[in-house]
């Protein structure tokens, strides 16, 4: 069940749906950072990253690394849903790679739909074919909201779901809902949250409030299941951190029984449960398939960050993850780091420094700066034992600063590869990243619209 | 002699000088972030933010913010000119904003040319028009210095300028100058460091050896001046910081003296010494007019932040500047922020907590996060004293978590405009920014290539 195929998905990578639109499409030069100098192409098929046929800076994801990761997240969850019985689909977040190629990759392998936080990145996934949206987030704006009404009366394919967590928020919805008709409810999630946390109802009663806001909307608006985010406690101290996790997926789990009682999801078919960012999918999956609800349920999970994992930030988590549930083990869950940036070696000005050619302008820093991970030099890689030893020290907009090891140095115009903590604040430093084999020659360039 | 017009500027905004090349453009959709959602055109101009006609988050530029700041620093360098009877120029760091259009005003309006950090800054540039670079940066990647040579060989009127900081990069440029005839001198210049600072040489004597190195490459590479980059202590404690800044600029004037007294500047013509980010230009200005070398000198500042400015970091370095420089006071020299990012009030799910939909996708958080700088509903700013006093606490990727004082809070939907501070890493969030009025209506939208 949980490895479903999406009903709509495309079968042309990045098909564009769009109706027709001459003055939607604007001609814009081949500038693009990572794509070759001479202005080409689009595309860099067949270059080599080591043998340095692109200009450095480049970004690059290995392509067997993302076959793998998205195979094995799938495989998991399924071997969830066996256990437990329930429907537990994903529809990873999309926000992490903002890229209609990747999101493509991601569906062909079964991915329910995907997971958005802005109405703006959903105009970007409609343009680009995704059928299927859960838009993890408030949607607001008069504007954002007319264009949802408006595509939801366009596209009779179109699944479309938001989150509310206040009665004004209903109440904008379902005055705009009245302005400009969809034919067909706009469906909604009641956010759950907690207390210190992001967006959400702080409790039960909120929560029911704001459901019953929903019901007085029908038909406008249909309540459709409930929703919560327990993903930013990943980064809380790890004593008491699962079980803070466990907490906030639990409220989701109480919420909906609540509404459930309350008979105010009986036009939700099914209803849909969500939670689970990247490091406590399997708490999610696990503990939203208790309630016994009156009706059918559907588990989304939502993580973003499992395609490209990283060794930083995400590999401690999963490790924490896979001793804590036993299925993982058993599945021998594991991803693999497929995100890399690749700078020159433009000085080794002093003992002790080396300064590359790349910075916060090429990589995210959020969760700790990346690791110097490979050396290539004329063309080569190259074993090189300190690197692991040499960590980024300094960073700014277009170096970064490595503090090496006593008598280590490489040289001028040598080749790296840096290896980031957290994808999406790498991710958003590109507009074209380069999917490579195992020789780090390029067999596709992917798009990213941040 | 500081307010030069670049002989090459060009008359149309960002026009394209690359030759034909009909595989160099990709028609791509209009869908990047801060453009209308119907995809109706790239530009906005008419558009009203206040009036949400454009979704949200967007990011704008005050247009009479922008003239007051190019005006004032071209003014003050003038009047530093004037007064040490020195040819001061500025040619404003390009990396900041990495927009055509931006470039193009600062040209129009005196600037001497644009600084940029990577060979593929340096393609966009070109590819816009720009006739005049200092690459601030070491160049050792071969793709990028073929390219950099093949330009200077199709453009005589390109001028362009480079950084060297060891003998194997300078033989690594007289390599490739050999093997890729640019049929005149790679011009370029000695990067003077410090100790634990980012690239250059570390003493004289080295910064000679370097000299010396280009010299035996002459013709295929020429000595035009010194460069230092005092920039970075602008973020070390302020006790002896001023100092600090100088005496890596007096470094500068050291080099150049000893290469001059060397003969090792005679073909430079003039002789560039370059230094000055966005808090020195003034020490470097005055402290780089006082060698009395045996040819004319050009003093190029670089200062790239002053056309946005910001209320976080830069508006304290300024008062610092004006607080030293008598002509900085004479002058009045002062700067308006320019940069704001407009997001929806989300939620207010708890008592001092408000969600906005702005995140570390949308605004930089290098130097501090945003200020709360304005607030608007249903279309018209309102006043809301306790703005000042809101701060951001904690950013995720596409949210922000003010601290609201007892018994504030907007509504949900309502409207904020965030002040950035350093401007770079919110440049670098956005592909189209809107130029606004002081109405906020939407006079141009430019464009950036990071």
């Amino acid at each position: 069940m949980s490895r479903r195929r999406t009903a709509t998905r495309n079968p042309a990578r990045v098909a564009t749906v769009d109706p027709p639109d001459p003055g939607a499409r604007v001609a814009l030069p081949h500038l693009d950072k990572g794509l070759p100098l001479d202005g080409g192409g689009v595309s860099a098929a067949g270059a080599n990253v080591l043998r340095e046929d692109l200009p450095l800076p480049v970004c690059t994801l290995r392509d067997a690394a993302l076959r793998a990761n998205s195979r094995a997240l799938l495989d998991f969850l399924g071997a969830v849903g066996r256990a437990t019985g329930a429907d537990v689909v994903l529809a990873p977040h999309g926000k992490t790679t903002m890229s209609p190629e990747l999101f493509h990759r991601q569906l062909d392998d079964g991915c329910f739909g995907i997971t958005l936080a802005t109405a703006r990145q959903v105009r970007v996934a409609r343009h680009f074919g995704v059928a299927r949206v859960l838009l993890a987030n408030e949607l607001v704006g008069r504007r954002e909201i007319d264009w949802v009404l408006g595509e939801l009366r366009r596209d009779p394919a179109f699944a479309f779901t938001c989150l509310v967590d206040s009665v004004a928020g209903v109440r904008r919805l379902a005055e705009r809902a009245a302005a400009v008709p969809a034919g067909r409810p706009l469906d909604v999630l009641v956010e759950a949250g907690y207390a210190g946390g992001r967006c959400g109802v702080r409790t039960l009663a909120e929560g029911l409030e704001v459901a019953r806001a929903v019901g007085d909307a029908a038909p406008l608006l249909r309540l459709a299941g409930v929703e919560g985010y327990e993903g930013l406690l990943q980064t809380s101290p790890p004593e008491g951190r699962d079980e803070a996790a466990a907490a906030v997926v639990r409220s989701v789990a109480d919420l909906a029984h609540a509404l459930d009682a309350d008979g105010l999801l009986d036009d939700a078919d099914p209803v849909l449960l969500s939670a689970g960012g990247s490091s406590f999918y399997d708490l999610a999956a696990r503990i939203l398939a208790e309630p016994a609800l009156r009706r059918p349920t559907r588990i989304v999970v939502r993580s973003g960050c499992y395609l490209t994992h990283d060794a930083g930030l995400y590999e401690p988590l999963l490790r924490r993850l896979v001793a804590r549930d036993p299925l993982a083990r058993a599945e021998g869950l594991a991803f693999t780091p497929a995100l890399e940036v690749w700078a020159h070696v433009l000085s080794v000005p002093e003992p002790g420094l080396m300064v590359l050619g790349a910075g916060r302008r090429d990589f995210g820093e959020d969760a700790g700066p990346p690791a110097l991970v490979r050396h290539a030099r004329d063309g080569a890689e190259l074993a090189t034992p300190w690197l692991g030893e040499a960590p980024i020290e300094r960073v700014s907009d277009q170096h970064a600063m490595v503090a090496l090891p006593e008598g280590a140095g490489l040289h001028v115009g040598d080749v790296v590869a840096l290896s980031p903590s957290h994808p999406c604040t790498t991710f958003d430093k590109w507009r074209a990243i380069h999917v490579v084999d195992d020789a780090t020659t390029v067999l596709e360039t992917v798009r990213t619209w941040f």
